[in-house]
């Protein structure tokens, strides 16, 4: 595929700011939360998005919804497919369920249990596959091409992008100064919603990414200025376990100041330190800005830090939840 | 004690609003969330006032802000003392510093180690005792006559309660119409207030305690309309396991329509619930309502009810949080 089809698919901030009018009243506009010790410990002021108390748990039902309400009434009739460790597969089913349109959702086997329940929850039809991305593909081209569904990538789509970066944007919008913006890095989807939000509302603010080091997919790709792919990275961080997309990328190349990496022992402490100073249930990979900020990954001291937190569908069983 | 010197120590609605002024900046006006699927579950609309999103995790900050700041500067000097099982004392840990005087708090041993050391991070002075109320109150009057320190006790106190109130107060301003407000009962301080807020605000509502089974007092007592108490009751709900105060019993036999009960089995599970559902950490307490509206304790349906989510302070190694 040449450069320029792609770009010409490129979201811009425009497209950021008409999803955030289209999925109003769709969508919950979720707090900000601070926590005086937090700031202590790192001499600066953090400021959480709290994203886990987003509609299906996480902020991908702002993409989806976005993406769902901006299809032609005729062409939304024959439903929306996706491939989706989870949480873009739950919003993707809530969004069309909310639409009154059908959903397929390809989900690979080592997805939490949790996530595939909601999945099924807002009357999706699961299609299981095997945990590559290769497999979630071409089980989803399958799907797709029996059913005349529309593909909702859950973050290689103009649409979607769009739809993540709202999150940014009230963020922006309720914090004034901000001098860094944080989000993880997975696919890709809502770091790259994210920094077109902040270039164009926040100019003076840095943009980086945070990914586990055992999924550094992102930080090799703008290193060698190739999209690397990695399958079936092993980390506890389920929702950034795929690889950069291709607009997703040029998106990152063009606008992010760096990327941060979370070793991978430092991901569920940190994600402890959320639970017990802001009294919040997050999941593994909302805790990864927080685990690489503990790496020293990056000087923050006397900034002002906007993080996105991106959804709290944990597995409380797995983790060991006793009663 | 006579009854006359007693009531004319109680709070009234006029006090609440006074707390609220006096608080208004040294606490968080907490947000109120839903669940689509709780309430679905329910038939009813549930409104949650998350204090686990308060200062120091819980309620307590209310009450203790507003009994440290109403204090004369010459007797807020001397400092402040109380015993607690952990959030008051870290309520009060933190009004005092706040103020910039000395606090002395006396834990029983059995108290959860996260809630002893937010009594030392606030800068405390924590005096150990035997886990009975007997003990308490003994070791209190014993740190009270050797420094001087005013006692502000965790719930019978009439500016604790009106603090503890504006809770409800802020609940009812959020959310019109309520048909009714439950909130859990250990000593009593936050349904007293909630029942002070609520009778004046919004007269059509009906106000419900909700206490572990195995903690009864306050059921117990409404029913003999004498004070019962009881010596260390064995429940998860380590923040009711206090008995209902004087001034308490009083308020509540006045302005409560009733008590419902939680069978212990029911409130891990029910915290569980609220953990998944509504992605905040919460203690055993907090759930104590939910639990006993899953027990079918109160017909709800079609009603718009209020819910105070009293605190966030669990102890995640020993609920098995696992790395």
């Amino acid at each position: 595929m040449s450069a320029a089809p792609v770009l010409s698919f490129l979201p811009e901030f425009a497209d950021v700011a008409e999803a955030a009018r289209r999925i109003e009243g769709h969508v919950h506009r979720t707090p900000v939360l601070t926590s005086r010790s937090l700031n202590a410990d790192f001499g600066a002021e953090l400021f959480f998005k709290c994203e886990n108390l987003q509609r299906v748990g996480a902020f991908k039902a702002r993409g989806a919804a976005n993406a769902v309400l901006a299809l032609d009434p005729d062409v939304a009739a024959r439903g929306v497919a996706t491939h989706s460790s989870g949480n873009h597969g739950a919003a993707l089913a809530l969004a069309a369920a909310t639409r009154g349109v059908p959903a397929w959702v390809v989900v690979p086997q080592n997805a939490p249990a949790v996530k595939r329940a909601a999945v099924v929850r807002y009357g999706a039809t699961v299609v299981d596959c095997a945990p590559t991305l290769a497999a979630r593909e071409s089980t989803l081209e399958t799907v797709v091409a029996k059913t005349g569904a529309t593909l909702v990538h859950p973050y290689d789509d103009a649409l979607v992008i769009a739809g993540q970066g709202t999150a940014a944007l009230e963020l922006l919008e309720d914090v004034p100064g901000l001098d860094l913006v944080i989000a993880p890095v997975g696919g890709g989807g809502l770091i790259s919603g994210t920094a077109l939000a902040a270039r164009a509302c926040r100019p003076e603010a840095r943009v980086y990414a945070a990914e586990p080091a055992a999924a550094d997919d992102a930080q090799r790709s703008l290193a060698s200025g190739q999209r690397v792919r990695l399958d079936a990275p092993k980390t506890i961080a389920d929702g950034l376990r795929a690889s950069i997309g291709e607009r997703n990328f040029a998106l990152m190349q063009q606008l992010l100041d760096g990327v941060i990496l979370a070793e991978e022992a430092a991901i569920l402490p940190a994600m402890q330190t959320l639970w017990e100073r802001l009294k919040l249930v997050l999941e593994p990979s909302a805790a990864v800005p927080l685990a690489a900020l503990n790496g020293g990954g990056l000087d923050i001291r006397d900034k002002r830090v906007g993080i996105i937190l991106t959804g709290g569908n944990v597995d409380l069983e797995a983790l060991g939840f006793r009663r």
